[in-house]
């Protein structure tokens, strides 16, 4: 998927949401635990009622590799099926992987070739020839951790370099956009941080964000879009539990629905409010 | 495992070698191609022969996953015959993984309960909710990326931070050192730097030590080991290709025994010297 296409999804869809199928088998309704394979029959569901109310799916691998080999048969299933349904939608495995060249190409393979997602997350800690495979693909996105919306984001991502005495974060994404271009690199921004959104948005504004973190998280949607939107788009918000598990019955996939709505109500909004319709 | 348990391993081994399996499918041998399961055939190989010759297996879940999920089935397998054939050796995942808490949780359920590794390897980039569900398991260890062996490893990890005027990879491994303990935490250190293991060996006085890259990433055995080893062992030295891959023929477990042999010659020389005997 080229950053036009992305583009234009967002503006026929007015929405910049992206739904995370962080299917925890503990989770998901009791109707489902009796069927051969319920985080493939629950990401149906979810995926069925949600597909015209946003632009991206994103699949954590964790929650399917718990499952061992039945869970990346699940996983592997729900990618096969949003391909095949839903072709346009942005598919995002988020493996948060980063390995050495020999290895990376291992996993750049397996995402991009063999599972046909659109885009993968990765970790930028063994820099370059860890990322460098995956932006051989054409038409493919690495999207890379730059600054987490988690507590132990201070650890080591808010550390300051004495290179250009800033964070590590800025100076992760500073050079790691060098690697790629803005056609074939994202940056995970924390949106419980948009203090630093802006920092991120004025080092690379040309690159999409992918920010985590509304909802379960506690974001808050209106001034990340105001920060992270672009006329182009620029701009990817991700929400899982709160869409995903509002309501464990057997209209889990209708209440996925609403909570998505509800989203996009303001989306719509601050999509026609930065002129990017 | 606990340190102790892993000491006595070495001592009774007389060599701190662990060794990779980094089964790449394309790689193995031809004759195992028409097995049902070549890369579990390729591994038990591999292990049956090489058993009384190191300490530690480390399993990269890349060569894994890159065939899905008759991958994750081979890994188990391998996981699994390891485990009950030879429970003393350290069963290491080497998984390079970092994730928030809530998906930390499942991916340390993964490796340490599910598939009942020792070790897990971690990426400290996300901090330290990232890591602590993985500490929570008793005998059960955390190895963390310090500096990797690979070029990439100067780009952020060799970034000086202003907190204690020194690189990255130093504060990550003080930092991190604190939120476990000896008995659950070690350090990747990579081999191609060794100027650099004397820094990291200051630092965790008494830490295991994780090196990779001897063999075919060309990194010096003695000149580590005379660092890195200490009076309880606290080192481990891997090596994957150089010794699993060294022939192609039906004798290839035979060649990764007689590979391995020859480390351990200089191994068992080195602990004399250090007196870990």
């Amino acid at each position: 998927m080229t950053k036009a296409d992305l583009l234009k999804l967002i503006q026929q869809h007015k929405t910049y949401l992206s739904i995370g199928l962080d299917s925890d088998l503990e989770k998901i309704p009791g109707h489902l635990k009796s069927k051969v394979d319920p985080q493939f029959y629950f990401n149906k569901g979810i995926v069925d009622l949600t597909n015209d109310v946003c632009v991206a799916y994103k699949i954590n691998t964790a929650f399917y590799e718990a499952q061992g080999n039945k869970g990346w048969r699940s996983l592997e299933k729900t990618a096969g099926y949003i391909r095949e349904k839903y072709p346009e939608h942005l598919l995002i495995a988020d493996a948060k992987r980063g390995d050495i060249g020999n290895t990376a190409r291992m996993y750049a393979e397996t995402f991009f070739s063999r599972l046909n997602f659109d885009a993968v997350t990765l970790s930028p800690y063994m820099g370059k020839d860890s990322i460098e495979p995956f932006l051989e693909y054409k038409d493919k996105w690495t999207i890379l951790l730059g600054l987490t919306s988690n507590s132990g984001a201070t650890d080591f991502q808010m550390l300051e370099t004495t290179k250009n005495n800033r964070y590590l974060f800025e100076e992760v994404i500073e050079t790691a956009s060098k690697w790629g271009t803005p056609e074939n690199m994202m940056f995970v921004a924390g949106a419980t941080q948009t203090g630093y959104l802006q920092k991120i948005r004025d080092i690379v504004p040309d690159h999409f964000l992918l920010v985590p973190g509304v909802g379960a998280q506690g974001g808050n949607l209106e001034e990340i879009s105001r920060i992270g939107l672009t006329s182009e788009g620029g701009l990817l918000v991700n929400a899982s539990r709160s869409i995903i598990f509002s309501d464990n019955s057997k209209n889990f996939d209708v209440a996925a629905r609403d909570q998505a709505i509800k989203l996009n109500r303001q989306m719509e909004r601050l999509l026609t409010e930065k002129k990017v319709t």
